[in-house]
C-alpha cells in the first residue's frame, strides 16, 4: 500500500468523458490498495477564457478580483470528478483551497504557498476517502482566493504530496516520461527511467517543459518523489510507467550526461571595444537588471588595446528592451557599437555524473567541431555545459550530442 | 444618500458590455451619495451549463459537488463586475458566500439563508467601498459550498439588504416593473407604483413570475423594502421609477383588486361518486400529499344519493403521478370514475382592499357571465379569488376582468 498524490492537467480533463477517464485511472489506484488524494486544473481552455474577460474589462486589472475569477476553473473540475468518481463507486469529495486551507502569501496571481496542514486530508484518505484539490488555487492571509501562476497546479499536487506525506506525486500529462532530449527532433531519443531534482530543473530551464520549474524546486526542498506520466496511453490492467523525479540518491546508474536540451529563446548580444576597466560589468548589467531584463550567457574577449568585446544573451523577447537600455546608458558604457543576433540557439549537456568527470564537455566541442558547428558562447554550471551556436545548427547539434554520449536507443 | 442594494440578474450580466452597463449604473448610485452594495447572479447561460454537466455525469449527483459546481457562476461575475466598477474609479472587492460569510443550512442546492452578519458589509460601503456579493450562494456548517436553489440571487439581495440595513433592495430585471396583468394579453395594463408584499405573493405564485417567491416572504419577513425595475430600458440622467412591493401601510390608494393573474400550469381531476362519509377527504388528499404532489383548488358537490364529486387541481406536470396513485387507491377511497382535464386556466384576481370590502367577487362572477364563460370551480383566500376556466378562455377572461375592475390604463 502506498500513499499517492495523482495530478492531472487541462487535457486530461478537457470534457466529460476525460473526466471519467480519469475517474477511473484514480479508481484503479484504489482498488490496488492505495490511499489517494487528486489534483486537478480547469478543463482546457476554461482558464484562458476566464483570463481573456479580465483583460478585455482593463489590462492593469486588479490582481485579486483577477484570481477570484481564473480560480473557478479548478472548482467545476474537482465538483465534476468527485460526482464522476461517486458514479463509480469511489468515495470521494471536492476541497478548495480555502477549505484544507493552502494557506499562501499575498502575491495574487503568482502567491508563493505557505502552509498546507495535511491532518484533514490524512484522515480523509485513512478512512477511504479521495480528496479531490483544485489545483492552481490557495488562500490569502486576508481570507482571498490567491493563484499560483500559470502551470501552479503541478506545484499545488507537490505541496499536497508533501503536506500529506505521500509515497510518490504522479503528474499526469500529454507526455508520457521525460526523455532524454526533444524526439520530434532525435527519434531515437530514450524515455529516462529517473532524473534528479537537479538535472530535471536544468532540463526544465532550457526548454523541457513537463514540469514547471517551481514544482520541481518544491519537490526538491521537501524531498516528494515526483513521477511524470501520460494520461492518454495507459491501458487497464498495463500501466506504462513514466519517469521518475527523485533525489539523485535513488538513481543507482548515473550517466556522465543524462540529456540534451535547446533553447530558441535567447538572443545575443554584442558590445564592440568597451573599455577594459574594473567596474565595467556593472555599468552594463546594472542597468539591463534594473530594467528586468534578464541575462544568461556571458563571455568577455581581452582585446590587445585595453578594451573588450562582451558577449551576453537575453530573452529574445527582452532584446528591445535590452538595446533601448543601452543605447541610452551608451556615454557611461563607453561601447564603439552594439551587435545584436536573435538567430541563436543554446544547446546545453545536463547530468550529475559532470559533478564527478572532468573532460565531459571536450567530448561536446569535439562533436560539434566535426559537424562544422561554431560555438559563438560557452557558459557551464556544475552539472550543465551550454554552447551558443547559430540557430541554424540547432537540430544538428542536438542529434551530434545525442550520439556522442551514447544516449541514442539501441535498433 | 441612501443605502441600496442593487440586484441584477444573469441577462443583465450576459456579456462584458452588458456588465460595463451594470458598473456605469452602480456608478451613478454612487456618484449621487448613496452607499451602495450589489447582488449578481452568474452570466446567463452559465449556470445551465454547469448545471447539464453534472446531470450527465450522474442524475443522482452529490448535491454537494453540484453545489461547488454551480456556485462558480457567481464567483465569475463578481470578480468581472469588480473590476469593471474599478476601471471606471468607483472602489469596489467582490464577496463570495463563505467570505462574508452567508451562513445557510446544509440543505444542498435549495439552502436556506441562517444568518448574515452585515457588519463588515456596512463598514466597508462607509468607506466608500461597494461591496459586489455573489448571489445565489452561501456557506454550510460544514464550511461547504451551499446554493439557494434556482431564482436564489433575488434571495440574497434580499437578505443582504436585510442585514445590511438597507434603506431599499433594487431587483434589477428584464421587465420594467409589475403590471396590473400581462401586458402581452392586455396592452392597456399599467405598471404598478407599488404593490403589498402579500399582493406580490399572491400574483407570484399565480403566474407573474417577476420574483422569486421566497424572496418576497423574506422581504416581508424583515420588512426590506423591494423596488422592481428594468435593467434595460434606463437611460443616463433619467431612470424609470419601477414598482415597490413594500408593506401594505405605505400603499396611499388601495384599490379593490390591484390586478388579475392568470395560470395555465394547473389540470382538473374530478372523482365522480365518491362515498359521502367522514375521513373521504384524508382518504384521497393524503396519499397525493405523500406522493409529493401538491393540490391547489378544491371543490365538492355533494349528490342526492349520499355520494359526492370531489374536483380539484394539480400541477400539470403532476397529472399522471396523480392518476396513478388514486388508481392505486380506487379500493378504498371507492369513487366512481375518474376524469381529468389538463386544459384549464386558473384566473384570480388579487388585492388587499378585498379584506375590507365585501361583494368584489360578484363583479368578476358577472364579468365571466357576460363573455359566457363559465367556472369551473372557486376558490378564495383573503386577498385574492380564483376561478378555473376553460383554457381557450384565458385570454378573455384576463381582458374582461381587467376592464371590470377598472384597471386599463386610460388612452
Amino acid at each position: 500500500m502506498a500513499r499517492i498524490v495523482m495530478k492531472f492537467g487541462g487535457t486530461s480533463v478537457a470534457d466529460l468523458d476525460r473526466i471519467r477517464n480519469v475517474a477511473a485511472r484514480v479508481k484503479r489506484e484504489v482498488d490496488a490498495g492505495n490511499e489517494v488524494a487528486v489534483v486537478v486544473s480547469a478543463m482546457a481552455g476554461t482558464t484562458n477564457q476566464l483570463v481573456k474577460w479580465c483583460q478585455e474589462l482593463s489590462l492593469l486589472h486588479d490582481a485579486r478580483e483577477y484570481d477570484t475569477v481564473v480560480a473557478t476553473g479548478e472548482q467545476v473540475t474537482i465538483g465534476l470528478l468527485a460526482i464522476a468518481l461517486q458514479t463509480i463507486g469511489v468515495d470521494a469529495r471536492s476541497w478548495q483551497g480555502w477549505q484544507i486551507p493552502i494557506r499562501t502569501d499575498d502575491a495574487h496571481g503568482k502567491a508563493r504557498v505557505e502552509e498546507i496542514d495535511g491532518q484533514v486530508l490524512i484522515g480523509r484518505m485513512a478512512m477511504g476517502q479521495v480528496p479531490v484539490v483544485a489545483g492552481f488555487q490557495g488562500v490569502g492571509p486576508d481570507n482571498r482566493v490567491t493563484t499560483l501562476g500559470r502551470g501552479g497546479s503541478d506545484l499545488s499536487a507537490v505541496a499536497i504530496a508533501a503536506a500529506v506525506k505521500a509515497d510518490r506525486c504522479d503528474i499526469y500529462t500529454d507526455v508520457d516520461g521525460i526523455y532524454t532530449t526533444d524526439p520530434r527532433i532525435v527519434p531515437r531519443a530514450r524515455k529516462l527511467p529517473a532524473v534528479a531534482y537537479e538535472e530535471m530543473l536544468e532540463l526544465a530551464s532550457v526548454g523541457a517543459k513537463v514540469l514547471q520549474t517551481r514544482s520541481v524546486e518544491l519537490a526538491m526542498k521537501q524531498r516528494v518523489r515526483i513521477q511524470v506520466l501520460s494520461s492518454f496511453e495507459d491501458k487497464p490492467g498495463e500501466p506504462l510507467p513514466g519517469s521518475l523525479v527523485v533525489d539523485e540518491d535513488e538513481i543507482v546508474e548515473q550517466p556522465l550526461v543524462t540529456g540534451v536540451a535547446y533553447s530558441r529563446d535567447e538572443a545575443k548580444v554584442t558590445l564592440r571595444r568597451v573599455p577594459d576597466k574594473p567596474g565595467i560589468a556593472a555599468l552594463v548589467f546594472g542597468p539591463l537588471s534594473a530594467a528586468n531584463v534578464n541575462v544568461d550567457m556571458i563571455v568577455q574577449n581581452l582585446g590587445a588595446d585595453g578594451t573588450t568585446d562582451m558577449t551576453f544573451t537575453v530573452g529574445k523577447a527582452d532584446l528591445p528592451r535590452a538595446r533601448d537600455v543601452l543605447e541610452k546608458f551608451r556615454p557611461e558604457i563607453n561601447f564603439e557599437a552594439m551587435v545584436t543576433d536573435p538567430e541563436v540557439a543554446k544547446i546545453s549537456i545536463v547530468g550529475i555524473g559532470m559533478r564527478s568527470h572532468a573532460g565531459v564537455a571536450a567530448t561536446m566541442f569535439k562533436a560539434l567541431a566535426e559537424k562544422g558547428i561554431n560555438i559563438q558562447v560557452i557558459s557551464t554550471s556544475e552539472i550543465k555545459t551550454s554552447v551558443l551556436v547559430g540557430a541554424e545548427y540547432t537540430e544538428l547539434a542536438v542529434r551530434a550530442l545525442h550520439s556522442a554520449y551514447g544516449l541514442d536507443a539501441e535498433g
